[in-house]
């Protein structure tokens, strides 16, 4: 199997100037921008644990697994350059899951111009698994950490949130430009992607910069598959928005002098809403109508 | 058993002067030589396939996973500089396979001075599954390809070969500093390192290169153990140092005036021999005592 879909790759992937040696030797060679830092991340998908035990479409799944790495470079602000996928397949029909997963990649590899510059693939009697590791570089701008966070900074998010499940997990298109173009011309003091939950993922932006937030609840901007997900396996909307996760939208921790100017501009395609404010003092805040704060439990999928 | 994991992790990690972010936030960030290649390489195994399940020794089911990638970036002459490493683990005893997987790591982690910058970490009901990324650096001397190989070229190894079975597929050191070493002090055309077999990844290189090779067996280095599977479960040792694959020992292509120097030389501590010589024809052929040549089907492990 994997001769025969090496031989189908290499001819489908088309060269790249970028890329000096493609994925038939040893290891790729990939040139960057003298002086830029390269930045590394992984995810890697199971069948029956991250995706439905056979997946009705092998595409998805390849898809979601690049762009889930594309979100973690988004959420550092970083450029992606290039992608390596390893794959685990069944002996039986894994060829043509592996061609699958590959094509569900291609329309991402173009939008994104990060083309896959090699992995590894093999198989086995067991479940499938998708490995992938994306590679970016630094800008000129620099990066964004989830240790930023100040008192005072407003917290921004991109989208709408919760009720991923309905099919966003699969569909999003990871906030890659939007990224690149707020750290271009924005002061972004901190940012991470929402994968696990907009309250555990802003917890852990909290916990890594020593500070606080509240959150002004019913600001959140709701996704219709939040309502829906929350009129049919029950909780409420705002709960779907605040654990769901797979948003894969960005939360911007945004300097009190430079979030309206953002929020004016509004230069995204899709809306920036403001949902809150760092405090000084840790943990995460609902904000009441009179001011009043009453705690709010992180909750999320903890992977 | 994620977040446990990667509390521990974080504790153990020391803090690398080449990375300027851990594996806590969404990538890390490796900061490479200005105006360097950056080098890609994955390998992926899986309990049952590519190691026993369960096996004798999860730390060295690590070792070997990121072990075999180093010697994907010694068979360019590239250094290493990080390495992400995601597993996938039984929800069961997960905890204690990942440290001991890390465990296993972190001789080679030294030695090499290869930081884990990150991976991911999953659980599921299935076997285990470790996927490594290393990334590297050329250097200014250039890259070794399958591709430099000319007719009249001689064709060397490292070390000996065959019957890595008995133990060498866990233990190998690779040859990263023999790689650098020999690309900072002599002309090498072409280089790979034996992964499947010794005939098969020669194969390779005369595939890329567009040229043939004939091989003077009988002096190929053959190995202790290749020597011991012969007697156990028969073929002749030279087969098994032809075939058996997971030296990981590197085929040197190397020019016919420097050929003599390097022998001379020998300036490794392990042995380089001389087992060939590159030819215009195709195809891969064995030169007997009289001069005449026979053809020598590759063998070997095809992953």
């Amino acid at each position: 199997m994997e001769s025969e879909f090496l031989s189908w790759l290499r001819a489908r992937l088309p060269e790249h100037p970028r890329l000096s040696l493609g994925p038939g030797d040893d290891a790729a060679v990939l040139n960057m921008q003298p002086g830029a830092g390269c930045v590394l991340t992984s995810d890697l998908l199971s069948e029956g644990t991250d995706f439905e035990s056979p997946p009705g479409d092998w595409g998805k799944v390849g898809r979601k697994a690049l762009a889930m790495n594309l979100s973690d470079l988004a959420a550092m602000a970083a450029q992606p350059l290039a992608a390596l996928v390893s794959v685990l397949l069944p002996r039986i029909g894994g060829l043509a899951i592996a061609q699958q997963i590959y094509d569900g990649m291609c329309p991402l590899v173009a939008e994104f111009d990060i083309p896959i510059a090699g992995g590894d693939t093999n198989s086995w009697e067991g479940p499938a698994v998708v490995s992938v590791t994306a590679v970016g570089q630094t800008t000129e701008h620099g990066l964004w950490l989830r240790s930023g966070a100040r008192p005072l900074d407003r917290v921004l998010v991109t989208g709408s949130l919760g009720g991923s499940i309905l099919g966003h997990h699969f569909d999003f298109v990871p906030r890659v430009r939007e990224a690149l173009l707020l750290n271009a011309r924005y002061r972004i003091h901190a940012a991470t992607d929402i994968s696990d939950g907009l309250s555990l993922d802003l917890a852990n932006i909290l916990a890594a910069s020593q500070v606080g937030a509240t959150l002004d609840t019913g600001r959140i901007p709701i996704s219709p598959a939040a309502r829906r997900v929350a009129r049919t396996v029950g909780g409420t909307p705002l709960e779907h928005a605040l654990g769901d996760g797979e948003d894969f939208e960005l939360i911007l921790i945004v300097p009190p002098d430079e979030a309206p100017r953002l929020l004016s501009d509004q230069p995204l395609p899709v809306p920036l809403t403001q949902i809150g404010h760092i405090i000084p003092q840790p943990g995460l805040w609902e904000r009441q109508a009179d001011g009043s704060r009453t705690p709010l439990q992180p909750r999320g999928y903890r992977h």
